[in-house]
C-alpha cells in the first residue's frame, strides 16, 4: 500500500465507521421509536435518517459518480423542515433507500484511484480549484462523515 | 503539492473546521449559558467543551507529540460524567486550555510530512500496524474530528 492509498483508504474506514454506526442506530429502531424526537420540540429519528440518505444521494452527482437515485427525498428531507411533510417513507423503505444509497457510493469508491480524490467535486470551477486545491472530492467525503457524526450525536440523545 | 500533500491538507483541514465551530459555539456563552444541558437530563454545554479538550489533549501523547499539558481535566471531564465533580474550570480558564491544547497540536501537524500521518499512532505495536496499517496517526485526526462534529450536533440542540 502506498502512502498515498494508506491515507485514502484511512479516510474511506472513517466514512464506513459513520455509515455503520448510524446503520445500527436507525435500522434497529421500530416505526414507533422512529417518531421519537431527539430532543422536546426538535428534530425526529425518522427525519435524521431520511435526512442523512438525501444528503448522501446528492454525494452521487457532486463526487461525479453519476444522478441521484432518489431526488424525491430531496424535498422531504433536505427542503422541508421536520413535520413538514405529513407522510415520510416507512422504516423498510427507508432501510432499502440507505442501503441502495451508501452500497453505491462504496462501489464507487472501490474504482477510485488515490489521484482520484484530489481531484475537484463536480460543481467548482477549474478556476476556483486552481486557487484552492481542497476544494477535491476527498474533502467532500470528509465533511459528509464529519455530518453523519453531527446527528449520531443528536440522535444519540433521543428517548430509547 | 504532491497528492499525499493534498490528502493531507484535506484533513487537517477538515479538522480545522470542526476546531473554528466548537470555538464559535463554546468560546460566545456565558458561564450561565455554559450550565445549560443541551437536553433535559443530559450533558451540560461546560462538560462537552472541556470534555473535548480533555480528548484533544489526549492525542499529544497517541500522536507522539507530547505529554498531556492538562492532566488534571482527565479525572473531571472523561473519567467522571457530568455533575459528578462540583467545581470546574471556569469559562476563562476552559477557553485558555482550548486553545492551548489544539495550538499546540497545529504546531505539530504544521511541522509533519505526509509520511509522518501514515505512521502508526504510538500505542500500537509494530505487530498490530503491520497488520492492520489504516492504525496510524491520520486515523486518529479523522475519529478525533467526528468526535468533535458529534458533539457540536448535540451542542446545537441546547436552549440559546
Amino acid at each position: 500500500m502506498t502512502p498515498e492509498q494508506n491515507l485514502v483508504a484511512s479516510a474511506v474506514n472513517a466514512w464506513n465507521v459513520n455509515v455503520e454506526r448510524a446503520d445500527k442506530l436507525f435500522s434497529g429502531l421500530s416505526e414507533a421509536q422512529l417518531l421519537n424526537e431527539v430532543a422536546p420540540g426538535k428534530n425526529r429519528l425518522i427525519y435524521l435518517w431520511g435526512h442523512l440518505i438525501a444528503v448522501h444521494d446528492a454525494m452521487r452527482p457532486l463526487l461525479g459518480l453519476g444522478q441521484k437515485l432518489h431526488p424525491e427525498l430531496e424535498a422531504v428531507f433536505l427542503t422541508e423542515p421536520d413535520k413538514a411533510v405529513p407522510q415520510l417513507p416507512s422504516s423498510a423503505q427507508l432501510k432499502h433507500h440507505w442501503d441502495e444509497v451508501n452500497g453505491s457510493l462504496q462501489a464507487g469508491f472501490g474504482n477510485w484511484a488515490a489521484s482520484d480524490w484530489t481531484q475537484k467535486h463536480t460543481p467548482v470551477s477549474e478556476e476556483d480549484f486552481a486557487t484552492n486545491p481542497l476544494r477535491n472530492r476527498l474533502s467532500i467525503l470528509l465533511s459528509r462523515t464529519s455530518h453523519i457524526a453531527y446527528h449520531l450525536g443528536q440522535g444519540a440523545l433521543a428517548p430509547k
